[in-house]
């Protein structure tokens, strides 16, 4: 493996870590063990475990991002169809994925947002080209008359975000998809024109 | 200071750090230097860090649900107008904490909810008895003809307190309140009749 593979698969396996552990529970060691890497191999590649966070932060991001994008431009479908096809899919993926550990970047946003300002930014940068997305789509939904035209689609991309991410929270305490389930139905009955 | 009133001020101080830093922030040794304590206090009070944690949780939980419970039930407003109420105060509370911490119950199931069993269910039990009080308070909106009443007041409920927590992710990574707005103003006009 090359230098750009090892560093990716380092990150890679680093973020998977605080997305199911949380930040300040894994520290290097655990990340050097998980990756089979000496610790002087980390600090080849990273100033600390922040600068590391801060790049699993862009890194899961990008790789979200890419994922958004192939589902919400996807022209076979309906602009709601593509949106109501996103929000599936994430349920599904937290399903198979044992209903205990939801995304990296609400994750993060949660625990350091408080506490990190470069964390902070990065995670709300991850958010923000989200968010961006979801806009779009709602707003070839407006256009499309699928989707209520009084409230922006920047405004309502928001409110779609923030949602399931609230659910998130039942979810992982009660380790069951009711929430992200019942979320889904009422959302796409308030937001249906 | 009686035995009671010890523990409760040192629950309460060690809660308050929680809902800031997050629980694998925070060790024994900062809690004990926050309240004042030696450590062999601690030890008579509490079993260990998780057994603190989960009755700092109950603790926070039962102080909301008073809080809750003297809106919610207040028979000076109608049920619409309170529930609107309720969601003001939560934002306006989060204005003066600085907007980076959001609500203990809520941290701690994202950090903790796949971690620990025990402390997800104490969590969880707090969430449900606000959700309890709320789904009370728009069962009567729904009976007053203030709120839809084509969903289950449970589910509304869920809805509700889910939607919040979501729009605290994004304000704790810009440390602005406008996502609480947008979320306020969004949710109550989905849901009046």
């Amino acid at each position: 493996m090359g230098y750009k593979h090892d560093k990716t698969t380092i990150i890679r396996q680093g973020a998977e870590l605080f997305r199911k552990k949380g930040y300040h529970k894994v520290g290097i060691n655990e990340i050097l063990e998980a990756c089979g890497i000496p610790k002087g191999s980390f600090y080849n590649f990273f100033d600390s475990k922040a600068d590391f966070a801060r790049q699993a932060l862009a890194n899961y991001g990008s790789s979200q991002l890419d994922m958004i994008r192939a589902v919400l431009r996807n022209q076979d479908l309906s602009p709601l169809e593509r949106l109501k096809s996103f929000y599936r899919m994430i349920i599904e993926a937290n399903e198979q994925d044992g209903l205990d550990a939801g995304c990296l970047v609400n994750n993060l946003a949660i625990e350091i947002g408080g506490l990190d300002g470069q964390l902070a930014a990065t995670a709300n940068k991850q958010f923000e080209t989200w968010i961006g997305e979801i806009a779009r789509c709602i707003q070839a939904g407006q256009d499309a008359g699928e989707i209520v035209e009084d409230v922006p689609a920047e405004v309502l991309a928001e409110y779609l975000h923030a949602g399931i991410y609230g659910a998130f929270s039942r979810m992982k305490v009660t380790k069951s998809r009711t929430y992200l389930d019942q979320w889904f139905q009422l959302t796409f009955e308030f937001i249906a024109s």
